[in-house]
């Protein structure tokens, strides 16, 4: 399921309490979500981080590197496109637009997923800084498997910008600010309507 | 112009130099954009905005009323529903949806309406308070016409949410994080691929 082409961070290790590792690890990633959330990502630090998440500074270093590497960690979580993006574009082409929109569906219609997605939409509109690391994440993690898919180029590379404009749309106007006929409609309805959308920028006429 | 639903605050008064009172509002108004993008909503103050606009909090209140309106003439500046949406939609429908995109990105390809726009979008998603005041704007001054033009009911407020879903992603990844493909497309390449999705949401069949 992981993509071998990323560092998987390991799980367990042996000789700790099975489940120590992982619990330390999102533990962490708990606390930054919150201290990015509270803070905003220029204020927070790995102290205080750490402190939140009630380990030793050294462990968030160990497990996660810099505070921007932090950041790109929190950012993956509720995201994970190196689970699902390659199950989504490995089929049929045609059917991509809809089960890319349905997958994100299921994916932020579970609270968790939701409220680091969140922090995270709100972290990269709030600076600068942020939406750097975001955009760099976005570019390398998702638009670049969609062009590959795609075939490479710049009408690929374009295809996948478009794509990214309205799931950002759709993220932010249904989970973030929730305005009301976008947050209300069922998942059928907005795949319904969204699925052409993403389909036509992957496959479609684009010059009108 | 300007919709005579909307209450119009005056530009200018007998007796004051010419002038003078659209400067002290358009300051504030700089003033308050600048506050909201420095301090956010929550901790911006109608006496630090006065300070910065270099005018008396009094002068604040007159203009403007509380924060909250405040906050809503600074998103209704960049956005100015009431001056462009009537033109656009009162046209042949079925060139609603290119005339909406192109109509957009003329507005924020002008350097003060981004910057302002910008800062509207952030304030937007920093917290829970102001994504309200901007939903209720929305809701009230963009979607209720797009609603109301296409014969009301639930189909036409629905298709209103997903014109607004597609435009808030694309300011959102070409302006606010200026995602590198939608950023550097041209404005006729965004209105020749953004264009018939608005107008497949305002006209065109959405069950599939």
């Amino acid at each position: 399921m992981a993509d071998p082409a990323l560092p998987v961070p390991r799980r367990r290790r042996r000789g700790r309490p099975s489940g120590g590792a992982t619990d330390a690890r999102e533990r962490i990633l708990d606390a930054a979500v919150a201290e990015f959330e509270a803070h905003g990502y220029d204020a927070a630090t790995i102290r205080s981080i750490a402190a939140r998440a009630d380990v030793d500074p050294a462990l968030v270093h160990h497990y996660f590197g810099s505070k921007a590497d932090l950041f790109t960690a929190v950012i993956d979580a509720p995201m994970q496109p190196a689970r699902f993006l390659p199950e989504i574009l490995d089929g049929d082409l045609d059917g991509a637009g809809e089960r890319l929109v349905r997958f994100l569906l299921d994916l932020w219609e579970q609270p968790d997923f939701r409220r680091r997605g969140i922090a995270v939409m709100r972290a990269m509109m709030g600076s600068k800084r942020t939406a750097n690391i975001l955009v760099g994440f976005v570019s390398r993690e998702i638009l670049r498997r969609i062009t590959t898919r795609l075939g490479g180029g710049d009408d690929a590379r374009r295809r996948a910008g478009l794509v990214a404009s309205q799931i950002v749309g759709l993220i932010v106007t249904r989970y973030v600010i929730e305005l009301p006929p976008i947050a209300e409609a069922t998942p059928d309805e907005v795949v319904a309507a969204v699925g052409p959308t993403l389909q036509r920028y992957l496959t479609g006429d684009l010059e009108g």
